[in-house]
């Protein structure tokens, strides 16, 4: 049960979404930007990013949801997710993803675990300034989400397919979009 | 130094800010509502919580300026914000702001440590649902700027009056304005 009263029914961060629109703006702001706006990293890499991150603060609906999106914009590549949250070193992604990948997780355990060495070897894959800037966000975003997701114990559904149909959703219509239609939709209903 | 190249002389978050204009605008919009924005929560209040989480985190920059904001808001009493990083329990501070401090603590930790106990506690000191949701929020929107912070190695002053001056023009003008003003007279210098 849910730490204070959400309205029944919406999963994950929908309900606290739905409780505080004021910060829920800027909050799908954020996330259409970093995980969909231009950049040279694809949504796949970037939710792949944020799904790991997910996965090492163990919140089931962000790695699960983001999970589904990352999935979609691969083509339905449900395994390759799985790998990547297990273990990415091994995981069939570029190496430059995978020094990526090994700064969100700095990130994740804190700040100050990210090292100058760990920097230079995105840079020896390739990685630009931008990306490397993006992923700390996207990391950093993430230990947001998944710490209000579950420090209001909201509700994750344990049926994968209502995971895939609203990543389907969420990768045509973006964060903001799919949100309001969800929430209006829900305040409409009687 | 920090891991990427950011404009020379910003201090903390202002770096990454000015590197990346697209994100700063919901950064700023999220940090206005949560901690100026109307709320039962006094300014100061919601200041310490975040000072609070920056010490946990043990980020320099963010538990400095957010800890001079919050003595600005307290009159200039700087040896509060002192005791509450140190020691809230003893603080010379309302049993409800205790009881969120301890939510913030615990989500800083991981959202999943906050239990249904640690919110009747805050309940029964007068906390309602929307105190609780915004203690949540900011707790874990300071995890998120904490490591954005840290996670690029950014610079942090040590010449506590910087701290001070910015504070109080964070205090009037708000983050997103504060911020505006501060990048635009940047980019205008020569």
């Amino acid at each position: 049960m849910p730490h204070i009263a959400l309205q029944e029914g919406l999963p994950g961060i929908l309900g606290p979404m739905a409780f505080r629109p004021e910060t829920t703006k800027p909050l799908n702001e954020l996330a259409d930007i970093l995980l969909r706006g231009p950049s040279t990293l694809t949504p796949a890499e970037r939710e792949l990013i944020g799904t790991y991150v997910s996965s090492q603060n163990d919140c089931m609906f962000c790695q699960t949801i983001h999970g589904a999106v990352a999935a979609h914009h691969l083509g339905g590549d449900e395994q390759l997710v799985l790998d990547v949250k297990h273990d990415f070193g091994n995981a069939q992604i570029s190496r430059k993803l995978k020094a990526l990948l090994a700064i969100a997780g700095l990130v994740q355990r804190g700040g100050k675990q990210v090292r100058a060495e760990d920097i230079e070897v995105a840079r020896q894959e390739g990685a630009t300034d931008l990306e490397i800037h993006d992923t700390v966000l996207i990391a950093a975003s993430f230990c947001m989400f998944n710490r209000y997701v579950d420090g209001l114990a909201t509700w994750a559904p344990t049926d994968l397919d209502l995971y895939r149909q609203r990543a389907g959703r969420l990768a045509e219509m973006g964060y903001r979009k799919s949100t309001e239609s969800i929430l209006a939709a829900t305040v409409a209903a009687p």
